[in-house]
């Protein structure tokens, strides 16, 4: 018998914890801060793939594979990017059974290593723009870790880019926070804000980051992806410069950007219940559970032929499973799928049976069904894009009743300590007062909005003169 | 202008590395032993994973993913695979600025950290068999490195499963060895013998290895992937048990298997010219490229308005790619997709244009053909199946002449010294044989048969009675 799930009432931290487990989407690892992702964590990290890697294609990128490991001086290179990343390299300084001339660091980002091989490829004009994209595994020593918010290691993408001027390279770094922003909502179901960060919390060696900032249900903000406009920083470190088309030496123009396995953290605090995980349907690795209920010992041929037919019946991309478990109960199997995620579970019994029917359960609302078991391919169908779009819709709710505007230090105070959530706020874009306000309430600025009104006021804080107002929150 | 590619009777070795920068594959990386593979070799390895993936989760298997790093002393719980594996390992001593208590190595396989998983996870029978798949990247320091043969990171998938009873685990075994053959075969195009390896080439904690083995055309073989039958080792070293059906506590049986991007330099040296890359139809990820051949300076519209036309008549299964680039001669691109192994080639000038034709040509012969516009369509799909059965039947024709029985160790040596391939010989089953075969002939057993003929006689080295005919060859 498994454990419960903690409520989210009364402890959200650990009902996220339970989920997971429940869910059996990841364990933890004897190995100090690595997880392992299970199949049905790993199988949602697919999907997400499959449509990232799709919208990358599109928007012109190739995949490759660089290195793991990266010689410790590459990392020197750039003043800013050693400083931000060196303190959580873990580092090889022994291969094969003798220690190395020098140290290699296992990647913590690539910049330094796909530079260096960018300086071999960028010769010319006709060479960029070079687009290319990275799925691999990286690491980053961690004090604190979480389940898929914070490990050690974790998978993710990396895009890194090179351009000609420095206007492609904004536009491609703008260019990938919207396909971020179009995954996580029109996949992830999950509303984001985009903007940029503050200079404190930029990358560490990129002129400027824009990021997709994300809601969670206890009302801290969860940074989802991030896109850098890296200028000319990494051409200058690693030496990359391209022949014009007047025959003139340039240095080169650069962008990076990611999106990891975080996000699968980020699904389950956006769209989970007290009975377990609420996957969207368009992230979901399995739409639909059928579950026969066999009553007595007879008609269990018939009642299952009836739900393989129905089974049957649904259009190909509509990924389904027929759980005809017989050790196992049909309310144990209807908690199981719940506690999975899977946005739509079918349950026939004899009565469904006799009548031609099926009772169609939705995940999100726990809402039944009754349907007649001609029209189940086209309502499941419509059932599934009712749930993608109602998951959204909730969500977004949920984080314009969970944002506030603040004029005043008083107020924006009570609102972090009490209810959390978004508060939108002036800020005097001055690095000091966003220090003392992370020291006097923990919020921070989760960023500057691409959208902005150009409000004009008091900074909220130190009340000088303010020309943004920008989201402050707590994170994770 | 890019270096011209040496011929494979000059130097085959230079030649194997020219095809792979020419074709702009793989590329060295700064980082001692490691390699960057480039768009046009990764694409390849979405295509092979895409397939090798398919078959796996039909054979029932779910993917997961396991931590990077190891602690040293879960490589000591099995006494031969660390005897096997630690000299080859890189070892993390620091993390986050500190000194680690325990030294990690970088997984170089990773039975020992997923057994320690499997122990959590396998309580009884229901949870048997558990059939996992990982994608990932491994390590193991190399001395001498080769471009996709060995490099020290490496890219892979490993299998690893867990069964109730030893029949169930050898099944696994075998059954997936058949899934690397197949996909070897009817996707890679390259004829391959499965067989079992001697004790003395088999993985370290295995009980028996099983391994695809294929001919390049310098007459080397390559192991092209290997299934291990592991029995209760790694259940012992991890104490792994499971309640069975009688309520008794019972050791697992395990089985791991593997196949890297070694797979690509296979493909590389089985189809390869003296033109650059030979890709076989089911794994090119572009299967038809149209060259427009643009003459003095007008009617280009015209031409490629008609390429796109048939470009687009062509069955969306079917990746095609129009290169309408202005900055290159047709006579250029033509070595460019010729060298970078584009199964066929569109060519349309004005005159083919005015004819209401196009000339397709085959990468694997060079066969130029005239073809009605309406024909297209249908005449490449046939065409690219004529292609794909065309490169097996010829590599099985150089294999099979390549294969060579002695029965004199006299006559053995000459082959392997002069001419290479496969020695199809008898074998006592004793390892010092085996041995001084290696030390006076440098080849080794490639694989004891799966099909054998039950053949007896005197072994082709000391004489005695021998039981099994064996395949032997210098390999890679």
């Amino acid at each position: 018998m498994k454990k419960g799930i903690t409520k989210r009432s009364d402890d959200f931290s650990r009902w996220y914890t339970d989920v997971i487990i429940g869910a059996r989407m990841a364990d933890y690892s004897p190995v100090k801060g690595c997880m392992v992702i299970r199949p049905n964590g790993y199988a949602l990290w697919e999907k997400m793939q499959s449509h990232l890697d799709r919208m990358f294609k599109e928007t012109g990128h190739e995949n490759a594979y660089f290195p793991l490991l990266i010689p410790e001086s590459f990392l020197e290179k750039e003043a800013e990017h050693v400083e931000g990343f060196a303190p959580e390299c873990a580092v090889v300084t022994h291969g094969g059974g003798k220690k190395l001339e020098e140290p290699l660091v296992i990647r913590p980002t690539s910049e330094t290593i796909i530079w260096a091989m960018f300086k071999k490829w960028i010769m010319s004009y006709r060479d960029l723009p070079l687009l290319i994209n990275q799925w691999c595994n990286v690491l980053r020593w961690e004090m604190r870790t979480r389940l898929f918010l914070r490990t050690t290691e974790f998978l993710w993408q990396e895009g890194h880019t090179a351009h000609a001027t420095a206007e492609e390279a904004e536009e491609e770094t703008l260019r990938m926070l919207n396909v971020y922003q179009t995954f996580a909502q029109d996949y992830g179901a999950i509303p984001v804000i985009p903007g940029r960060k503050s200079d404190r919390e930029k990358f560490a060696g990129a002129l400027h980051t824009y990021t997709i900032e994300a809601l969670m249900q206890d009302g801290k903000a969860l940074q989802a992806g991030t896109s850098h406009n890296l200028g000319q920083n990494f051409a200058k470190a690693f030496d990359v410069t391209f022949q014009d088309q007047r025959g003139e030496q340039q240095l080169v123009y650069a962008t990076s950007w990611g999106m990891s396995t975080r996000m699968i953290g980020a699904l389950i605090m956006t769209h989970g219940d007290d009975q377990g995980l609420v996957l969207p349907p368009k992230l979901a690795p399995l739409s639909v559970v059928f579950v026969p209920i066999f009553k007595g010992g007879n008609g269990h041929g018939e009642i299952l032929e009836y739900v393989e037919q129905i089974a049957a019946s649904l259009d190909s991309d509509i990924s389904h499973r027929v759980d005809a478990r017989e050790e196992y109960t049909p309310g144990w199997k209807f908690n199981e799928w719940e506690r999975v995620g899977v946005p739509v579970r079918v349950e026939v019994g004899p009565r469904d049976l006799q009548r031609g029917e099926v009772v169609v359960v939705r995940r999100d609302t726990g809402e039944k069904i009754n349907l007649a078991k001609d029209s189940v391919k086209e309502k499941v169908r419509e059932l599934l894009e009712e749930i993608q779009s109602s998951l959204y819709q909730r969500a977004l709710r949920f984080r314009e009743e969970s944002t506030v505007r603040a004029d005043d230090y008083q107020t924006f105070k009570e609102i972090i300590a009490e209810q959390g959530g978004f508060v939108h706020a002036l800020w005097c874009g001055n690095s000091e007062c966003e220090d003392l306000v992370k020291q006097e309430t923990m919020a921070t600025i989760r960023c500057i909005p691409l959208e902005s009104e150009g409000e004009t006021g008091a900074c909220v804080r130190c009340g000088e003169q303010s020309q943004e107002r920008v989201y402050f929150a707590k994170a994770y």
